[in-house]
């Protein structure tokens, strides 16, 4: 189960294909071994950028117990967002029986207001049981879904199993402060908020007051000490150390092909064996990939440590 | 498989529930048995308006298996609409694996461009297999996906596997008209039309070109002889009998609450056992049930058949 | 200024154009001449329906003083929405100016919070004055703004000069009960709410308690007489007299061609001289206006009243 | 008038106002004298980030005259867009007539067909007259209306006035390089293709072809050293000076409160006096004008230039 005061980076991993489409077991390995080496407090999986919704409901349970059995002490988030409470609860029950330590749920598109969105929550809980931890994705770029301090005030507090909130609204600092506004005045209990967003605020979002991140850059050792320099208290080498990754952590901010490029640079880095997505996919053009390798000898050149990082794999 | 000429009318069949939440397999023959008495050419299943969302994958299959064996000689078409085709094909395989006559696949919300829509399909036909028949939902005004004209007429063009368009866009009589002309101009291969919206157009649709109807309108009845007065030339019969039913069609036609309401028709008219349905819903309020038993009593005196169907489960 | 207890029937007038596009102030005078004679207790103009965005402020302003010189008694509400402040203030103040009695404001679709919504009429009312009543447009179909009956509360209550309702929620009736409730309840504050939606539900919003419409169907006289019939309790009456004409009110209310049925329908009833609108328009294709000569004989047929009206044209 | 061969940057201008609300005159003529010193090859006035609906057209024309009298031989651009075009009209005849090179239109968010977008841009050309050169506002993310790289051609092709585009897909660079493509195919007349996003993606966007940047990041001297160093070739330099400045590139890129963090940086700057904006605006917390501040440190160090443009002002 999710501990109560989760905080730090929890990679949302992307899911690693063969050429022809099979899930790598192999990669899987090696990318949870990456994040366990790399100091990682926990993993999610299944999220909108593990291409979710091009498993089908085995593989994806069958990925879950490959991550969870690679990783036993490692607590795993499941993205089990769908169109319908069926299918939640079903991939819900099944990820939680083999291991994982939460879910994490988006709210459909159609959702308009305030009423309807912690209606949803509400109904979405009573769904999947009220055993089950689960974190709340907030995401209004992507989802066209707007939640307010408040709403998600009544979401953390009608939800006695809501274990966290994914905090990726854009721009979203008044929002971090606002939520711990509330806490300090005892209007909301406690919970871990990690961001996301591909990281391109984690610097502030960190000094507002955020838990730690929840992303998927290919680089989740930057995400990490980031998260731990602030902690510490030490400022400048916190945007020191991030602001030597902020152009590729930009570049891999486009939707759409943001999966493409950060697969491409993790096949790169030796994590997964190719940087293959099943379809429909976004692939990556001649220009892209050689912009992208501008970018990681640019970054070598700031960051030491990603310098090695990226020579280990060559 | 779905005949090449399919035409007529395929209701939209909802999936019936026990008040407990599981399927209620009695009623589902007795609707079966019900659109085949009434003169249905076909019935199509697990659509928006059959709560297939809240339906998990075995039940779904199995929901399929029961209509097929209760009518096998029917055509059944089967939504298979996902926001990933591994859940698309996995449903649409074992659905025509059940006897299924072609599926039905209606566009995700996200898509913009002339280009997406049509390579949208292009990858669905690919993802279920250009053996499986399918159905092009078209439907604007929930989906928020505009398609043009020459946009069906690509995908038609591009997919043989494309065996029909249901058409509900709002207003969609010129689409009608401007897609006949295509096939008169040698332009677009025919494929059936049928037509959807509740029927609130069946009217001047058949008129325009239309082939049938695709709708769940509680008197099937209505639907089919609209079709058949229409296809016969008498006009005047078919509106005079199209508008004794329009009030109950339009008070039908309210988004959210439209199921609600065609469930206590056919719950009223003895064809499904109770009006349940599972979360989440809305429900219909006592008003709003006095409204629907006020414009019952007054179809019932000017559609003596409906006054028949109605008495007949009381 | 708007009575307080305003009720009844305001029409949505169409903006009269001559072929060439100018102003048809002759056409304007007998709209508003045939507005009074039926009894219409107010008039709307520069509706959405109005074609305002195409008029330039000096036009907009012009029309209405037209409007207020042929009838200074009527109430005349003058649509304000504008996707800034400025223009809605300079033509609020402008209208006002020229004795109009409200103004209504619709909510630009970028609203999504119950917040954002509360807050943009607070700023509008403050940008045209607190002494400009002004009347909110609740039309989520076409604005896919939504908002609760807790929001509309908010907004009666926060805005003295919150004068009306316009209520064109679809499905909207459980609103209407819900909006009543609150002031049985001595939650809100009674102000008049008129039904929109080309009336196509105005029959059971009526009954739920709406105290009128708002609406530019092209027989005023059947809402008129829909709304005073409800009010004199002739429940079947009403009922008669508006499914008459249902089959022309479902044909109206097509988005985008609406305009073109309604001006078509007034012309042939001789209440302006052309159906012209300024680009961009939808025209009626000939098909179309065959359909609609059919729908007036029809309802020629079954309303004696209307075919008085449409025979006095001819 | 938009000379043919325009490029560079033209930076996308502030409306500076004084605390109470008024168009800040003096501001006014600094700024524009800011312009041209920091070389400046044009301007773009009243865009979306130039508070434009909340100016009423004289305050408009005002504007646009006060900017043309300060810089006679800079190429105004003025943004026009408009719900309806009887205002788009006026604005861009009145914009003209005071010596505007050019306007620039943005798509209505209704907008969803490759063709609905095409006859919108005609009709827009016809609107304002083909003697006004107008650019082409291709903002997805803001304006919800996705344009292929074939819409624009077609954009461009059927509009000989149709002088330029003004490119903020994000993500963009493919769509760059396809455009380019065109015009060597023969495809496509050359347009002047200036980016925006705030710069975020300005190194690449200039590497893929673009002719320079339409933005109002707050230092444009950044974005006109950017253009020309990578036109000299000086890739390595020109991603050094972007890099230096992109957190707080990225920090303004903040949706709703971006304005806010542009007005606040050209205030600290001595280019405006106030950083006011009318009403609805967002403003500034305590904290959010910290971090921009610690962002400026940042920056001086990183950017010598940077520094002595920032001290200068204290």
């Amino acid at each position: 189960m999710l501990p109560a005061g989760a905080k730090g980076v929890f990679p949302i991993a992307p899911t690693p294909f063969l050429a022809d489409g099979r899930i790598d077991a192999a990669s899987v390995d090696r990318m949870i071994d990456h994040y366990l080496a790399a100091g990682a407090d926990g993993c999610t999986i299944l999220g909108i950028m593990g291409e979710a919704p091009k498993l089908d409901l085995n593989e994806a349970i069958g990925f879950v117990a490959a991550c969870v059995k690679r990783a036993p002490n490692l607590p795993f988030i499941v993205g089990v967002s769908a169109p319908g409470f069926a299918a939640m609860r079903a991939l819900a029950h099944a990820a939680m029986a083999r291991g994982a330590a939460a879910v994490m749920i988006a709210p459909p598109p159609s959702l308009r207001t305030d009423d309807q969105i912690v209606t949803y929550y509400a109904q979405a809980a009573d769904a999947i049981g009220h055993d089950v931890p689960f974190v709340i994705q907030d995401y209004p770029l992507t989802l066209s879904v707007v939640m307010t301090p408040d709403v998600i005030r009544r979401i953390v507090t009608d939800n006695p199993s809501c274990a966290m909130l994914k905090h990726e609204d854009w721009p979203g600092l008044e929002k971090i402060s606002a939520l711990r506004r509330f806490e300090k005045e005892g209007k909301l209990r406690r919970v871990p908020i990690l961001t996301g967003n591909g990281g391109l605020f984690l610097d502030f979002e960190m000094e507002r007051g955020a838990d730690g991140a929840m992303t998927g850059y290919a680089f989740p050792e930057m995400l990490i000490d980031v998260v731990r320099l602030t902690r510490e208290g030490r400022r400048d080498e916190a945007h020191d150390l991030f602001d030597a990754h902020l152009p590729l952590v930009r570049y891999e901010q486009q939707q759409g092909v943001g999966l493409a490029v950060r697969k491409y640079v993790m096949m790169r880095r030796g994590i997964i064996a190719t940087d293959a997505q099943r379809k429909p996919a976004i692939s990556l053009s001649a220009t892209a990939k050689a912009e992208v390798d501008y970018l990681l000898q640019r970054l070598a050149r700031r960051d030491p440590r990603a310098a090695r990082l990226i020579l280990a794999a060559e």
